[in-house]
Order: structure tokens, then C-alpha cells, then sequence
């Protein structure tokens, strides 16, 4: 992945740290670039999680998405990313991310990851 | 969130206690106020439980729900404010309450949060 | 509109041009930037058009619509100006080109221009 | 209708004036107060207009429909009012305002508005 | 039909008199009394009109449907009452009256009738 | 077809005669026997009409739907005798029969009629 | 197309001669052979027809499409003289036989031939 | 286009000239070659027509569409030679070919084309 | 399976091969030969694994695709050779190759494998 | 059932013997004849297989089910008849044969086997 900018996540304290529950969000508006052509990646990314101490900020969420407007990046590298980022900011009990990418080359993408 | 006016959630006595029966709410009407921004937000809060003693009495739910209308509150906040309330006033069996958020930004978010 | 890089829209030669018949294009993966809040906007642009003596050649067409990837343009001049843009390299007999925008401060909108 | 404040509805040049073409909004996330009861009110307002020399600017359309928050007006009021007030500051070819609110007292009520 | 209480349909001033637009309301708890047997019957009701002086005031329309629980009428008269008591109050420039009644003896039964 | 037991379909006065409005019956749960065959035949029975001075009393259209139930009728003969006998005993202004079998011998049948 | 037995489609006097009504049939068992290669070929027939003097008998109809089941015929060809069969028997006022056939060589056919 | 190999369509006497009467055949099988990069192109070719004294006999029509499989063709050309092809050879009363193309470099191409 | 040109399937290291997440791919446009007809055949190919050290470089499955194109093979060889290649190449944690095939002499075929 | 003609279905060597994997075929104009009526019955024959050392081959598959179009079978009789036939020539791991008739007196039938 050519270098990311500064991520700028934010969080705020999760109102209710002592329960379990989920948070679930979907991005349809997500583009990057690809490393190899240069081309436009289209995807949807979507996102659940149990946050622990923090919750994911959800302005900060969308300036980020955005932030891969200009970067090259593959598929895999690019969900796995996001993954780590977040629970980097976050720490969230669990969370799921998966990137459900346009058709190239006839062919259609999905990658989903795990934390823990 | 901004501080919330004096909740006047009624309720009325189970009339069957000794079962196990399940209650469904679905309110399409739910609005709040961006903590950040002071924009609007829309929602649809989708409430399951089983009673215990006391069932949630219907209009003072409704009148609850519009008691958000110019609160400033975040979704994971407002979500899990709405079941620890209903949860307070009427001792359920168990309770998930979901706020299912408008697109902002680019990104839709839905809350699931459960008692106990 | 801010400047647009010139456009390389290219064309070949209507292999049946003493034929009326009509081309259709859908084109999903199209994004822009607003001018007034510098944010990504992202819309899928639908063409269809009756070719006279050219046919819109489809790579040329693809790099056309990302060569939008970094201006700022209100909804309705950009999809005014792919229709003047393609109407001036194919001098169609007749085109249509509708843009449906996402939803943007919780309001969609759709534009849709005709020539002649 | 209760008094409503100042509306700052904006408009940009038309970008192509010489060419009849159709815009359309759609708006799900409309609330205004039931003039008669207090009660808040939710609607899905759709827009459709062919501009002559003015657009409607997004962003002052959403405040726009904003200001309604804490408006007491029928559905009939509120549906008529906004066609002329779009129609007052844009001076379109042709417009239509359709306001579809949701259920009260067990009855749903749509009203529909054109000009000229 | 058995006698029917005084209906107390209200009308408020039709807001822009000097335009013709559509209202439409669907009502689908309405209820009566079958007249042969004393069984309840259940229908949707639906509405479309276009006021001219004088627009049907939701509320009181409510309360007037729900005036015929306990009366006894066939579905043919009274999908007709209700369009003359409508027409007699608010004088449209046109009206619609669909009455949609749930399956009876086997039968599904739907009366539609206009004025003028 | 065998006999036809005396059908006693009956009427009431159309309480609206001087208005042309709409009625329409479906009955799914009709079933009469193949004349060739000793066969249960099943159909679902289809009617609209715009009644004149009587209306059909729904109870004794079931009564008399019922009486085909051990008559021999071809699906031809028993859609235009039900369109015969409610057209010579209610005189409607225009009335349409249709009869939408089910399959027998792996051909579905629907037959429709219309007076005048 | 092989020589085709005698067929015997029979009739039964139209019931109501006098009235223009419609009849409908559908049969998705049809099944021939494929004059080119021997092979089943398989079809849903479906024929529309208001009869005039005569009506297409059921039971006939259903061995007459069974009598098809060891002939060679092309699709266009069997399509037209189920046509010509059942008009030359029957002299409907008018009929349209349409022959739906399955995939054959990765091209699925569907023919439709009418009368007059 | 690269040089087509000679088309051996074959068609057999339409067994009712003297009816008009439409084919429709569904080919999703059909793939060429992107005279620009060589890579290959997939679509689902229909065809719909009025056979005059010849039918198009399905077998060959399978061949000729498996033709194209080496063939390099822009979308508007193949679909237009089809077309011409098949009228060269049928000459039918009407004809109609659509070529409705996968999705390529993120946009979706469907051509269609009629004769006369 | 007659002899497959030299495949060049290629990979790029796991950006997170610490991590179990799956990836999947969906390639529509997929389309070899029979070996015993020498007929084109067509298939949609599904592939979802979990990457160990390598993960599947996007264009060149597209390229390694095509190369079965002129190829003649038996369904069952091609699904399972497919998975044997990209399983050499990459040598993943676990995979799945669906070949979903379409209709051959009216039996449509589905081949799943998977590794280990 | 009558006598059913020596069956000469055929197999090919599995291209990967030491791999479980499933094939599955759906074969939906499979047609044989009622032993009691002699009328004929149609349906749709579905096979899925893990093979052992052999693959049912394709053509001869489509052979043998056509083989049953002349033979009277029991619904029961014909399913469970074509399970032992390919497990006879192929000896698969495990095979389940489903026959899905179509409706015959008012009763659809599904009789679905399996091995071992």
C-alpha cells in the first residue's frame, strides 16, 4: 500500500462500558485506487463491533474512509487495514470488517477479517 | 448528552406475570439532535422484551420517544439511555432495544444493545 | 464548475449508421467533489443514445467519467456537462443522460438531461 | 400555520438555462408540530422541478426543510408552502410537491402540489 | 342502514384555494356492524380529493369513522355515506371513496365511488 | 350442465342508484364437478360490476356460489350461467365473470365474461 | 413435420354463443421431438380464444397435446398447427396459441402465432 | 471488426408464411473478443422477428453465435452485424437484436438494433 | 483435459497472514470447451479462501481464467484443477472452488471442492 | 414398472479420487408414464454425489433418463430405480436422488433417496 496520511480517528468514552452490544455501520460511498493499474476501486465497507472503553467517532469514521480517496492499495491489504486502525483506536471487544469491492476483470471481490 | 428532561415512562401491571410473553415496539418517528453538529438525526427505535410485573404503558412511551426531539445525544448513547430507562421503570424479564440511524455522511449506523 | 482537465472523449466510426438503433450505458462507480463542502459525492450516470455518423468509444468513455474524480461540481452541471461533452465529440441523434446521486444532508437527488 | 421564520433558501445559476431538464429530491427525514394537537408530525417530502434560470441550492434546501422542526402546520399548509416558497425563489418552468406523512389517528395522508 | 349519530365532520379554510392539488388519506382501521347478521366488518377506506374552499379536517375525520363501530351497514351504502357526508361538508372539486372490506362468507368485497 | 337447483340470489335496493360506482367480489374457495368426469373441479370466482337499481346481498352470493358444489358444469357454462343469473336478477349497469380454475389434466383454465 | 395421427380434438356447443367472452389455457407439460437430432424438446403452451359456435373440449385438448409427444415438429412449426388444429375445429373468433420451449443448444425459443 | 469467417446460418421454409407470427429466441451464452485489448467479452444476445418465407433454424443459429467466440468486435458492431446477418439470410418482416454486454471498466453496455 | 497452456497464476505476500479472514471471488464470465464435442461450455466460478503466506493476485486469476478458453475439459477436471492450481500457488490455509455450470442437454451441473 | 431397457449409462475416471468433493446435476424435463392411467407424468430429477473411483458421464446420463419416457413407473418405483442404477455403475460415497413431480389429482410429490 503506497503510504496512508495520518489517520485521524477519533473515539468518545462508550456511554455504557459495562454492557456487551453492538454497534453496525455501512459505507457504500468507499473508492481507493488500485496499486497495480492506478485505476478506481469501488467498495462497500461494512462494519460491526462491541466497543470496550471507546466508541468509534462516527465524523472521524467517514474523514477517514475518505482518506483512501487517493491511495493504492489491494483489496486484502485495505480491509485488514481498516480492521487494524480501528481496534488500534478503539480496542473494542470485537469487531468485524468486511469489504465488499465492484467487479474487475469480470470478477467480483469480498474480504472479510476478524478482531479477535 | 445534553441532560435529558424528567422521564415520565408509565407502566401498568402485567396482567398475565406467571408467563413468558414477548412485547414488540416499532417507533418510525424517533428524532434527536447531532451532539456535534446540531443537526437532526432520524430513527427507527425497535423495542422487544418480556415482562416481569409491569408492562410499558404505550402513550407515555410515545410521549418518552418525542422527549429526545431537541436532546443532543450520540446513537450509541440515545440507544442504550432508552433500554437502561425502560429497563428502570418497568424490571423486564429481558429487553434489546435498536436504533436504526439515518445515512450521515455516507454511512448508515444501527445500535443493538440487550438487558440483562 | 471548478476548470476540467480536457476531455480525451474519443469516438470510432458507426458501423451502421443508415441504421437508427440505441446504445446504453450504466455506469455505477462514479464520483465527484462538492464544490461548496469539498466532500466526495458519488452518483451511478446512465447514458443512452440513438449514434449518428460516431459511437462513444467505451474506454475512452470509463476514463472520461474519473477524469470527475477531483473536480468540484453541482449535481446539475455535471451531468449537463457529460451530456454537452458527449454531445459535442458524437453529435448523437438523439441522447439522454441521467445522474442519481446519494443521498447528500439526507436528501437525494436525481438529474436527468435530454438532447435535443 | 404558525409563524415561520425567515427562510434562506438559495439558489445558483442554472448551468444550462437554454435546456429543459429535471431535477428531483427526495427528503424522508421531514418533522414539523400538528398545529392542532402539538404533536410532532414525520414526512417523506419529493421534489421535482425543471429549472429556468435558477437551481435550488442543496444545502440551504435542507435547512430549509429544517426550519419546519418546530412549525405547527397542517399537511395541506406545509405541502402548498413549500412549493411556493421553491417557486418564489426559483422561478421554475414546472414544479411539484409531494408531501407523504406518515400515519395519524390510524389514517395516512399524502397531499400533492403542482405549478404552474 | 341504521341511523347514523350526527357526524361532526370539520373543515379548516383550504389553504391556497386558487390551486388545484390532490389529498389523499388511507384509513385502514375502519370498522362497522353487518346489518343481516350483527357481525363486525372491517375495511380499508381510502380518500383522494381535491379541495376547493374548504379542506377535511383529519382529526374529526378520525372520529367520524370511527362513528360507524356500532352501526349496522352494507358496504355498498356505506362507502356511499361516507363520500356524501364528505362531498355535503367540504364541497370538492372532486372526490374518490374506495372502501376495501376484509374477506366475508368467502368473499372479499371492494366499492369504489366518485364525485362528482 | 345438470339441473341447477333454484338459486335464490337475492338483492337490496342500491342505496345510491343515481351514482355509477363500482363493486368487486373475488371468492377463492369455489368448486363445482367436471361433467365428464365425477371430478371435483376448483376455482376462484371474480366479479365487478356497476349496479343499477340492486345491489347483490353478499351472504346469499356465498349461498348460491355454494350451490354448484355437486353440479356437472364445464368451466365455460358455469362462468357465463353465474354472470346470467346475477345479471337477470340485479340488472347491473355493466358486470364482468371470471372463473380462474385450477389445473386438471395439466392445463389451467381461466375463463371471462362480461355483460353487456 | 412427421405425419401427425388424426387428431381428436373434440367440441362442445358454446354455451353462451351469443356473448363475446374469453378462455385461457395453460399447459406447461407439452413435450415433441426435435425433428433435427430425435431429441425431447419440452414447452409450456399456452392458448387464449373467444369462442364463437364451438368450445375447445378440455380432456380432448390435453390428449390432443399428448398425441405430440413422439412427433418430429420444428417449434415454429408445432406452434402454428396447434393454431390451425384447434381453429379448424373449433372457428374461434379469434385465438392466439403462444409455444414456450426450454433451452436448446444454450438458446431458449419462445413462438406466438395468432388468428386471424 | 477482424474478418468474419463465413456464416453458414441456415433457415427452413417458414411453415405458415402466409400468418404473421413472432420468434423470439434468448442466447446468454455469447462471447467475443475487445478488438482494442483482446480480452474477452460476454453477453446475452436476443433476437426477436417475424419470419417472412424463412425461419432461422436454430442449430446453425447456435453455430453462427459460437462464430464470434475468436472474433475481435466493438459491442455496436457485433450486435448490428447479427442483425444484418440474420436479415441477409431470412429476410424477415420485422426483426429486433439486442446485445446486452457484461460490465466492463465499471460500466454496463446493451445495444439494440431493428430492422426495417 | 487436453494439455493447459503454462498458468501463471501470480501472489502477493499476505499484508496480514497472522490474521484467519477469507477472501472471496465470484467470476461470472468463465468459458472452456467439451472435450467430447468440442461445444463451448460456460460457467460462473466461485473461489473463497483463507490466505496462509500468499494471497491471489487479482489480475492474473483473471488472466489464468481466460486461459481456459480454448481448452477441452471435463467439468469435474476443470473445477478440481482450478483448485489444484491456486492451492500450488498459494498454498492457502483452506479454499473453496465452486464451478456452477450452465444447462448441457437440459441437465444444468454444480462441481464444489475443496482443499484440504 | 414395466421392463425398463438395458440402461447404459456411462463413467469416465475421477480426475481426483483422493479428494471428496460433490457434483450435482438438476435435470428438469424428465418425463415417464403412470402405470395405472397410462397418462404421463413429468418432473424434475435432482442428483448430487460425492464420486468414488467414477463420474457419471453426462450424455449417457441425459440417455438414460430419457430412456423412462415410455415406462410405467411409480413415482417411489422411479426414483429409487435410478439411485440403484448409478450407484451400480459408480459406486459413489454417498448419492441422494430426489424426484420432484408435478401435481397430479390436486398432490404434488417429492420422493427424495439416498445412498448409503
Amino acid at each position: 500500500m503506497t503510504t496512508h496520511p495520518s489517520t485521524d480517528l477519533e473515539w468518545f468514552p462508550n456511554p455504557r462500558p459495562e454492557r456487551d452490544y453492538e454497534v453496525r455501520f455501512e459505507a457504500p460511498e468507499f473508492t481507493c485506487v488500485c496499486p497495480k493499474t492506478g485505476q478506481p476501486d469501488f467498495a462497500t465497507i461494512r462494519i460491526r463491533y462491541v466497543p470496550n472503553e471507546r466508541c468509534v467517532e462516527l465524523k472521524s469514521l467517514k474523514l477517514y474512509l475518505w482518506s483512501y480517496r487517493d491511495l493504492g492499495a489491494f483489496h486484502e491489504a485495505v480491509t485488514n487495514k481498516i480492521l487494524d486502525d480501528l481496534v488500534a483506536v478503539t480496542s473494542p471487544r470485537r469487531m468485524t470488517v468486511v469489504g465488499d469491492f465492484y467487479v474487475r476483470g469480470g470478477i467480483k471481490t469480498v474480504v472479510e477479517a476478524s478482531y479477535p
